[in-house]
């Protein structure tokens, strides 16, 4: 049987947050900060605009690059935005869609992909489905990025680069300095920035800012998932140079086909719907858990998504996170996950303020263990 | 810019069925028979499930196999369907979906995957992106499979069947000594059986047979698209040997992430929907097509799907489908799309019966004029 199995399926192992959430299945009564999705639903009006959507029939193939309904309104926004020439959208079945077909459209067996250490799991994944090959960049301890260290790091073989700010797992937010000098590397080099901006939304102490203002062939992968509290809607959208996004219109027409067709209704709607609240909540929780933890925890102010990732005080980022886990049904991430380094964890404040506040209780316990 | 994309995207052009769409969407009242979706929107009581799960708040991400509500009541399905001691389930976001995991999990670069000709235009593609070898089995005139060439045609290279009944674009339904024969060759040859079954319920003449019954390590792909008006929910599922099954849910993890969650919950509610009205319809479509036509065109009378594809009566199929187009805004699918013949032509019933009837008086005139 084995025998039958394609080798690149053993590029990489079940997920590890996976396994984390089969051990948390288990526990009667879990403190939940594992999550890597928004504790509120989607806004009322969207969820009215996708059943009206449905009962209106809306349910047979969508266009492959969407309906225009989304399509063109995503379009003019991103047109204002950005004012590019040859800067093309379309709609893909969620961020990890448009990921998955960035790299079919682009990266070649064997070359290289640069991404920044921790890294969302899924990036070394997809590109080593292609046959990539990944170089990654240490960020510890502070989650910034060195240009010095990318330009060394660009070789003949590079294609792209994977940037996400702000960012899964470390919730850093990049400065329009190191933005900006990313951007014109990239575009010196002539290599592809691909930019992960599914947290956009998420930005606490100052406006989001993508690379594509400083560099027009930016390709930008983005969606409603984590704005809009449907990342079982699968919709999401790309937008970048035109040439890009033909080949993955192309490719998703033998693959995704369409992304869901109600959904993209939906979409449309919550294009001109107000997250500020929600978004105000997340601010909320990222400074109570900051300020609970700070003293007892080395841990980098995070600007934006809803992560943190501290240092753990004691063992490896494993150990700690085993302990936390049975010691007080804690479900944290251990940060070897998204790491070559087994130092960090994640917790996600994507829950109740109660749960942070018992996550917090919890983890200050655990801290004091070790000491 | 051309230097970013990446060769694989040169393996297959934009789909030809786009063209033709492309081309009929310039015109102004055509007669359209070429459409691969049902006429029919999806039940009533379906889409109330769909709205429930949304209402209800099941808008995050689904697990990854699926949710318990649609995934075990398949499984309880596909069990007393099969009796297999290890034939596992899970839900994919389409049959496309599907198919692509399917090739990911299991074709090596330059392996074989055998397809017979006549082809969905969609298997070729996605052999191609991983790297397989698409070795091809004529089936004219008559589209049945010849097990001698089947034999003959596999060789220490192949990876895959890949087997489609009732098929896209023919309708023909293999006959039970073809299935039976096909899966135990490929049980003897010890190559992987994969049955796309999505038009399985789309049976005219007989009960559906799977290859499944006689050969436990077929790996099955299907779905709701057709049977249930619904292909803009992207919503299958995949079942077959566990070890297969494991490792298309770890790819799924990392490129579809789930299939649209809402749709799980209507899904578990279409498997108990009675669409026997809609398929009595299709039949009846079916007839009324082939009564109509077979006196002036050379047609195998299909047994299933949604299709006929006839013989051209005269020029090639592209050249006929052209003039259709042209002279009686006539929207037909060229066979060459679906063949490495350019002799026949694809004509859906997927349509109002007055459609079908001004098709048939267009068809009727065209046959006439080349003789």
């Amino acid at each position: 049987m084995s025998k039958w199995v394609a080798e690149r399926t053993k590029l990489f192992d079940s997920s590890g947050i996976r396994k984390v959430f089969d051990l948390g299945a288990k526990l009667k009564d879990p403190i939940n900060l594992s999550i890597g999705q928004p504790d509120f639903d989607v806004p009322p009006e969207v969820r009215k605009a996708a059943i009206e959507a449905i009962e209106s029939g809306k349910n047979g193939y969508s266009l492959t690059q969407g309906m225009p309904v989304l399509r063109e309104k995503l379009q003019k926004q991103v047109d204002e935005d950005y004012g590019h020439d040859d800067r093309q959208l379309f709609v893909t079945s969620g961020t990890s869609g448009g990921l998955l077909l960035a790299m079919m459209a682009l990266v070649n067996p064997g070359e290289e992909v640069i991404v920044f250490d921790p890294f969302f799991v899924m990036y070394n994944a997809l590109a080593a489905v292609v046959g990539g090959k990944v170089v990654t960049i240490d960020t510890y301890p502070d989650f910034r990025i060195d240009l010095d260290r990318v330009a060394e790091a660009i070789t003949p073989k590079t294609k792209m680069i994977l940037f996400n700010s702000p960012a899964n797992p470390t919730g850093a937010v990049a400065s329009e300095e190191e933005i900006r000098g990313l951007a014109e590397l990239a575009a010196e080099r002539g290599v592809v920035l691909l930019s992960d901006e599914i947290y956009r939304a998420f930005c606490y102490d100052g406006e989001f800012i993508s690379p594509a203002r400083f560099n027009p062939e930016t390709l930008v992968i983005d969606g409603f998932s984590k704005s809009h509290g449907m990342p079982g809607w699968r919709l999401g959208f790309a937008h970048g140079p035109g040439e890009i996004i033909q080949q993955m219109i192309k490719l998703q027409q033998y693959s995704f086909v369409c992304a869901p067709h109600p959904m993209q209704w939906a979409g449309a709607v919550a294009m001109d719907t107000d997250v500020t609240a929600q978004i105000d909540a997340y601010r909320r929780k990222r400074d109570m858990l900051v300020d609970g933890l700070s003293d007892l925890y080395e841990i980098v102010r995070p600007g934006g998504s809803f992560y943190i990732f501290p240092k753990a005080p004691w063992g490896t980022g494993e150990e700690f996170v085993h302990r936390a886990i049975e010691k007080y049904q804690l479900l944290i991430i251990p940060g070897n996950i998204f790491s070559h380094k087994n130092t960090h964890f994640r917790i996600s404040y994507a829950a109740s303020d109660e749960t942070i506040r018992r996550g917090i209780e919890a983890l200050r316990q655990l801290a004091k263990e070790g000491a």
